[in-house]
């Protein structure tokens, strides 16, 4: 079994923690500068407290590292595990800036593409069939990528001014879905960005609506749609079409239940709205593939530079929405724009 | 944690192991005829070898018993295990006909509702949400029940001569369905029955296609369609109409994909094909029931009465289909035909 | 352009007169035992009146004639309209009782054959496109089919005494579909019937709700479902289930919009409560098809053979309720039952 | 019944004659520069053929005129058909050009708001429905708007040089679905335009796959995607989402028919490929409209303002993509940007 450092104890930590359990992972020490919060998982989950980070990173037992604190520690939790020599698998974001993912990487060098960078998103099964559907040839060439992705409700007010904005926070992921189904770096992005939810967000300096376009050297096309609410639940969906085809990866629904009466006509059963019940199974098979990969020696599907070009492409984004244009952007992360 | 002594190691037993293991109960010991078989699933799941069945019975950290094992062993370990003290749970059904299914309730007497009967369809989250949507009065008064039942392949040949046929082994999960969603006994009951998947059952004696209708004493109408095999997988649905709409189970989806090609618009993900992608979940959940019964001493939602009445209706469908014509049910399961 | 009198001007009359105007044809004459409506019609449609059934046959710019009377009169007049030589088309049923529709077939002889039998369903877009899909061989071998057919409310209870019941009135449509798309007759047949959607009906001697199973010769088992009353309207559907496949021909909607709110999660748009809205394309379509058979001499495809069938399979299914038991049906419309 | 003369005998003036018969109009008089498509055309439909535009415009039994020639006439004739006292129907584009359009709006001066502009997919029964939903307040403050719009193949090549390009020749279209959704104006626009789909139109100096994003005053957002090729057939739905909730225009499907197999699991009947059948509802809904409001004297709901608009927003999508950045809008056509 292997063994894992957990740095952090908030509510992502604890999700990643019950995907250990389910994964067959063991928690063996949880870390959290809030000692509390670290006492309460590590009682929780049988796992032994780490008074400082640094004994987290070199607990005997631990194998791997897991890193799921705020986003500000990333890079120097991620920079120090892989210095005690553990395998490390890291929340998004890589960085809470460009300027902190590009030393991260600078600092990793080679290592970079040992760290498995924790967007979970790609783990999911229907956005995962999606994709596989793609590399075996079913659409033919891709053509026009559509990312749609709208969050229940609003994140708490007082979480917006340090959560880097929407582009960094919530979209950060679609930038890497879209770069992972493309197959290809956009060389182009244009962003539009609205306050249309709560006028309280636009006043915190940040949107709640945006709606991003990129296209690749090739010509293929991307649209990402985003919204900080929806009424109806989660709404994440993903449709990619092609030379030969469509593929959509729809909403998931609780049961195949539909509804007949006077005033519904087949209706299927709610899409979700908790957490844990649409993003559970992603969680687990991240994990389940992180260990994998840890007992078996092999690279991560996704690593320490994707986790830096989303930070790219989500600042270049936000570049785009203050200038009020489209930028060029570069294969290697460099800052073509000057505000 | 609940300790469970289990009955069987074959397919059914590991089952109900793995279910176990997830739903967080303890195995403490197994015991098999087929000494090898109990060697085999102790050593996966860390539980001991019981070299009898009393002695599984009489473990002293089994708090209960489950008996996965051959239907014709089901009555008499139902009765040593309660007379053992131990909470049961018997996967399906209660017996392999109806006179011994009868001997064991009355031997049970007030026990037989303590004896929680394995209809783990009752679990399946969609089958579920039906009942719960029907309960709450969403469509009225019900009028219209059918249960469609089909699996994607028949048994192997040599397993049908012991299978009771096909309404004692096969629809006998649809009897209990049908029962549970009525809230009432059927009246009459009418079979007809056909061999046309594969004509090796029928010299067997056995059917493999089969319809039978059922009507309540207020009139309720209940259809139930079997088929040992449809291609696209297991299509088990359910739909129940009345006076104020209509809901309908359908077969739930590997995932929310669509295709579109030349030759598929919007083509909806495979059914499943694989007996644990299809109840998995529905045994987990039974489990989580039974165990969450034995910690709180309450008393099952399905005992063993249930397993007498499913017996019954499927003697009476067979009745039916051999003597031609509609069946009379009276409500204590008496045999009201001759043969 | 194909003349055609018309014999009726009440509500089925005008679904048809409406149908001969846009399938192309030329409505010359209207002849209704009221004549004021069958002025009302004319006037509204540029025909004549005719002031007898007789005149009405033998108007000399009539090329057919289309029976849209009350049941009762239906022999008659296409003995009378085959008798002047015009192709005839009749609205279902064929007759108000089996002893007339055999009466009707044996004064025809081989000119039965000749005679359109409205079963309008069987030019249904969907119904159609289900019946090529086996026709074609999708499915394999058919071996179970369901056909539910509930309208969206019972008819004015006046209506009832003179209807002749549910399996004559109501499920001689399902009759027609199931033997059209069974390509076999039954061999038996087996009613259940209940009065669960007004008590009132009951008083009448009708039911209202009832669930009927046959059989084939080689086995194939059919279900109808009928109700008086959907609230979420016309809901008529068929499942066809064989060796390689399924096919369903589900209710069609008003368009293909989705609905999502914090209630609905994709919901489609509403199935028909209006009569023509249901049915309009299949009428035009079985009278483009009749009017195409007249213009080229060749036979209709569904005749008044299938028309006394139908009955046949109609008063069966009533003998088999009043009886409580199964009937042994003949190839022949031979009664075979004794009350 | 209103008489109306026809400008052009080609592909879409057939559609429209078409449609003229359907929704109860008369053609009187055809007009085509090709006098033998005329000839054709009116011989088809009972028609006079017209030997000069003027003698059409003038005809005394016609009430309007429906011009459906080629785009660099379209001005001209509303023009003259305005003089000529008639009201007018004009196909989609109003002009080739935005110079034109404008001409045209001045010429006519309060007159413009009199003439109906031909945007057919206005009247989609799904699409309007789409808006009811809307305008009834369903989907609360509309946020994000997705218009998907995809021919099944592309026209012939020898049609680019002189189609104006897919802007102003294909998108137009969901330009005007846009403005008609959003109700209110843009105040930008950004494109991207690629040439995938077949390389002899990027010779040709067109594109065949466009991605456009317009944000409005209040920061609604839309996108446009297009392409000249979906195998799959007619791929044009519109995805309105809002404070509320979401309502989608899916696309209609033949007939309601779902198909399981060993690799199908319920999929839906076919999407449209021929021209016709897409939209042959949308055309005799246009006309029946255009007809009504003609025999009303009431303002069309979509008038030469609107065609003038759509050519608008055409042309700037164009210049976006030339100049490689986003474009301002001004609300009455201006142009803004420098090339």
């Amino acid at each position: 079994m292997i063994g894992i450092a957990l740095m952090g104890a908030g509510r992502m930590a604890r999700v990643h923690a019950k995907a250990i359990g389910a994964a067959g992972g063991r928690l063996v020490t949880v870390y959290d500068v809030v000692e509390s919060a670290a006492k309460s998982l590590a009682s929780d989950t049988n796992a032994s407290v780490a008074r400082s980070a640094e004994e987290a990173f070199h607990h005997p037992e631990a194998d791997a590292v897991l890193v799921a604190t705020s986003s500000d520690t990333h890079v120097d939790f991620i920079i120090q595990a892989v210095k005690a020599g553990k395998a490390v698998l890291c929340e998004k974001p890589l960085a809470p800036n460009l300027a902190d993912a590009q030393r991260c990487v600078e600092v990793l060098g080679a290592q970079a593409s040992n760290v498995f960078m924790g967007f979970n998103r790609r783990f999911d099964p229907g956005h995962a069939a999606l994709k596989k559907a793609i590399d075996a040839g079913e659409i033919g060439n891709l053509e026009q990528l559509t990312i749609t992705s709208r969050d229940p409700a609003p994140p708490p007010l007082d979480y917006i001014p340090n959560s880097g904005g929407l582009f960094r926070d919530m979209m950060i992921h679609d930038f890497d879905m879209a770069r992972w189904i493309l197959g290809e770096e956009p060389v182009s992005i244009h962003s539009q960005g609205s306050c249309l939810v709560d006028p309280e967000i636009g006043k915190l300096g940040d949107i709640d609506t945006a709606c991003v376009t990129m296209v690749t050297r090739s010509g293929k096309q991307a649209v990402i749609l985003n919204s900080r609410r929806a009424v109806y639940g989660y709404d994440q969906r993903i449709e990619a079409f092609g030379s030969a085809g469509m593929v959509i990866s729809d909403n998931p629904r609780a049961t195949a239940v539909q509804r007949y009466s006077s005033s519904s006509f087949g209706a299927p059963d709610r899409v979700f709205t908790f957490f844990m019940d649409r993003y559970g199974h992603s969680y687990r098979l991240e994990i389940e593939t992180f260990l994998g990969g840890v007992a078996a020696s092999t690279r991560p599907p996704v690593n320490a530079m994707d986790g830096l070009q989303a930070v790219y492409l989500a600042e270049a984004a936000g570049a785009s929405l203050r200038l009020g244009k489209a930028i060029e952007l570069k294969d290697h992360c460099e800052v073509t724009w000057r505000e």
